[in-house]
């Protein structure tokens, strides 16, 4: 390996050029070397903006490419288990978007794939290394609040996704909840055994004519005893709601929302702050740096990657269960769905 | 009825002191005329404290007394519904600690007296004439929040009772819980459906002896489509915690805390405030008075109580629904527990 | 002396009322035993709703009733120093509003009577027994901040007076401004050396036409180095703002303003609260009741009082000292105004 | 000019390093071409690691390429002026640190060379481009709370610079205070008239022994009548506490520090937050490169920039003015110190 690690990107859309970007400019550790979308002007301009030296005419060309160290998938979700094959077998360590699959057989693929070839494999779960769920994180995991009780995490969006989306979305839990999902894992360092779902449509009758939900508070029974709520909305007006609390024996940990800036007016009318952060990626925008900064250590440094394989499959697990349980207004094991979790 | 509405209190409990202290000396339309004890000492110490001219041998003795028109039973709550049976009775209007009672049945007769008898009844739920929660349900009546979709209600005490009263209590559903309850239908204003109980005993292995829990998470599904959770945990180890947030269509309401003061130290360790109020007689201080107020309007006026004894009946049937659901780990409708729920 | 400490009321206006109720239903320790106006039918009305037996016909009377322990001035500024000397010569305990007088000669004839006859006097400066700047004084006192340097206090008021008013008022540096000369001295617990005023007439022109300011920002020097400044200004549109701040070598506490609840509105407009409390009497209910029990207490106890003749007199040299800077522009020593300061 | 406006940069220290970064990495209509500094091996590093072609053995070197549009000038205050002489003379634009110069002479000699030049100047005063302070201008300059009366900067260092920095410094009004007249200037949109200092050695003697003071209260008149204070310490034990609020006819806004996380822990001590930001580079990241931004689209557009030659003069004149009345104790206009200001 070169002194700097090499990176191809798969995918240049949205998340993708963020991707580009941060590689580019704020990892001097990492070179975006190649870049391949199936609308090549996409990649051309992305390429173009960061300086990436080539653009791949597919992403074969970039796994063949012996010079690539490691490649971010950042393509659609149908494309993510197979590209993880085959990047797998091509020696190739693995940065890729959430969530790996919507089904578990072609996850287990993927993770079979990943393991056989001894590479490294990340889940994009950026919402980790946000300062303030980190911060939750330390709180519960140094002890500051004593072994954790209860946990509440509310995320909300601030506007409902087209119907069109909503349909190839998978569904909400597997769309929009898995990030929460594994949030809960994350902020409490320990497996799910039970899942309940309370869910309606409230926001948009087209979300439930295409068979999906937009309102859910579910609730999560964990092995260590921890009973712990996520509550979503595909519709907050105010913005984008993302704040979690932790009760635990000997405090409590909780955040509030980012703001873009600390201002209050007083008037004659009301004491008022502006409206919170309204996008995800202005709200989650060092995650984003911080997650591949994290990868690209991890890479270089031989070590596991802080989102693995299983970290990507089990939200999967969860997210089936919550539907289970929605379907059937019962709570639902999450054994119901896999014997394989949490071996 | 004399220009003063004169009335007497059956109880001179820590709740009957405090009743007694508010219609002497904060509520000049009503006067306290008398007041019993089983404990003639106590009596006798707060009518010298109120200035209550008479103190009576027995609850008997106030509902024979001609010149007492209302009476607020605040004895022990196996007490409770005999004692609104022999006051309606009596004619006596009536305010009435929660609960009325442990068991249906009770309360169905207590309120057939009521009725029968004409008078007015209002039960203690003080919480409903707290500023926060006065504020939060004038935002949901009003429409300033739009059509409710979430609702959550954190109700943590700050230290768990001891046992031997958990034993006498009826369970933290009915003896913490019915608070949340009653919240639950004050700020929605509509009727819950169906109730599923996470609940487990983390604060204190005596409270599990003794057949109860002390943490729980439960959710509420409303007749209108509202989901909504009540957190309970029997110690917050920073103060009494109260707080509810309800999420609509048009924005959201959330409730902080109430502090001692408005104080912010900053030093070279942290930005810190004082503990919230840490006892439930400094944290809803005004809403005793407020509450004892609206029972004499509605009686002076002949007007319908805020909180009636149907209000005092369902809070007793969700937390049934809730053990229920607990018990057998599912969700039960309130009309498995009494199908005369809502008539 | 009896058990009660038995207590003559001069003046029933606005706040002879709220301190008759005080008496009356907050402290049972005292008796309110006779009370009286220049308005007869004013007095005789406290008396029915606080149950004073007697309406006295003059203050006089009241000194002479050798029943009466202590009494309370409330009557108009212009008649302060000359009840003070007449109570201290009938050998009365006095609770006197603020301020003593406007002028120091007045002030110094009454300390003098108070003086010579050995009873007690308090001054009314009621925000020194308020939670947020009992709080900050604690800070201060007991080193949890360390050594101050810098401190600022905001006072606004929510409206100005009408016209007619300042010009019986003695100027916004008597009237308004004392209350903070007197926190300034309570929150450093030292002396005042030295006063800088930029002021101005922003609010309303006729303030300016009889001669006041509105507006003013006030630069102390205290004879232990610290620096403060005294924020006021007649007109605060969200309401009444009463905040202070202290920066130590170990830290800063600060408060803010106090709100009739604490609920928080989310919609697509803004996060907001309702306005702060708009009302001295509502911001300060505490305090007129903690400056009473202080005072009772300190009488029967036969200890000085919290706010003796002395905390009268130096803030009345302080806002003399700011209104010749505002004359003169320049700062001025307050021995300029009386070499008796600090005796 | 090419399409990309190519700047070279005359300093490779701190903010020269920051500077370099962003015009590489965050400003894709720029190109960093050329860097000098004192110390080769530094210029060299940033070079290295920003992309830079060019590395320059002086600025002369910079001046005398015409291929560079326009320099930033980050090297040492006392080379500021001489460097904003050649720069203009050699016809590029120029963005220069604060402050231009300590002394009035030498910077009228700066912008007589850019006015005879027709280059563009922009001084360093990056607290404009803060989210906060620019949410408060627009509050200002919008009407959102009326006419601005009252005005309060805090503006407190987390700990005192070195003595031996002290005595190169300026002094604090020079030094640190120059931020804070040149936000007071901006916030109202007006220029001040007077200034009265209080002013002393609170925090550290050495700072005293060289001269200076490390704490002060400034009172500035604005010509427009309002009435501001700047609040500075050499110490904040907290961290870095950078707040303002203005009170107008209509509201007040006021702005509270930035955290590096949204949580608060709850103990059984305290309810408490993490610590503000306590360095100016991550307080300040963003308006490091808000500023620059500005500066290359002012140039590129030929319009003017936002923080003129102007702009850097006259803070100056008021360090000088609050210098001068620290030194005599009374007011002191600015147009004692230059006759010049506000032509």
């Amino acid at each position: 390996m070169n002194s700097k690690l090499n990176i191809g990107i798969i995918g240049a859309g949205r998340i993708g050029r963020v991707h580009a970007e941060t590689i580019a400019f704020r990892l001097p550790e990492a070179n975006p070397a190649s870049i391949a979308d199936i609308n090549p002007q996409a990649a051309a301009a992305v390429a173009a903006r960061c300086g990436i030296a080539h653009v791949a005419t597919s992403a074969a060309e970039i796994f063949d490419d012996p010079g690539i160290d490691a490649v971010l998938i950042c393509s659609s979700t149908d494309t993510h288990a197979g590209l993880i094959v085959d990047a797998a077998r091509a020696g190739k360590h693995i940065f890729c978007e959430k969530p790996v699959a919507h089904g578990l057989e072609r996850i287990d693929e993927a993770l079979a794939a990943v393991e056989k070839a001894g590479v490294q494999l990340q889940i994009g779960f950026n919402r980790r290394f946000d300062a303030n769920f980190a911060r939750v994180r330390v709180a519960v995991a140094s002890g500051e609040i004593g072994t954790p009780h209860l946990m509440h995490i509310v995320s909300r969006d601030p506007a409902p996704p087209p119907a069109s989306y909503v349909k190839v979305s998978g569904g909400m839990f597997l769309d929009m909840t898995i990030h929460d999902f594994d949030m809960a894992r994350f902020l409490i360092g320990g497996e799910v055994e039970e899942i309940y779902t309370a869910a309606a449509v409230m926001v948009d009758p087209e979300i439930g004519a295409a068979g999906d939900v937009d309102t859910a508070v579910i609730t999560l029974r964990f092995k260590n005893g921890v009973i712990g709520t996520i509550d979503n909305s595909r519709k907050a007006v105010y913005g984008y709601d993302q704040r979690v609390e932790i009760l635990g024996s000997a405090g409590s940990i909780s955040t509030a929302n980012c703001y873009p800036n600390q201002a209050v007016v007083s008037t004659a009318e009301s004491v008022r702050r502006d409206l919170p952060l309204n996008f995800f990626m202005d709200r989650y925008t060092d995650s984003f740096v911080n997650e591949l900064r994290a990868f690209v250590q991890a890479v270089m440094e031989g070590k596991p990657t802080p989102v693995t394989g299983i970290d990507g499959r089990i939200p999967v697990v969860m997210a089936l269960a919550a539907r289970k349980s929605y379907d059937e207004r019962r709570p639902v094991r999450l054994a119901e769905i896999s014997s394989l979790v949490h071996a």
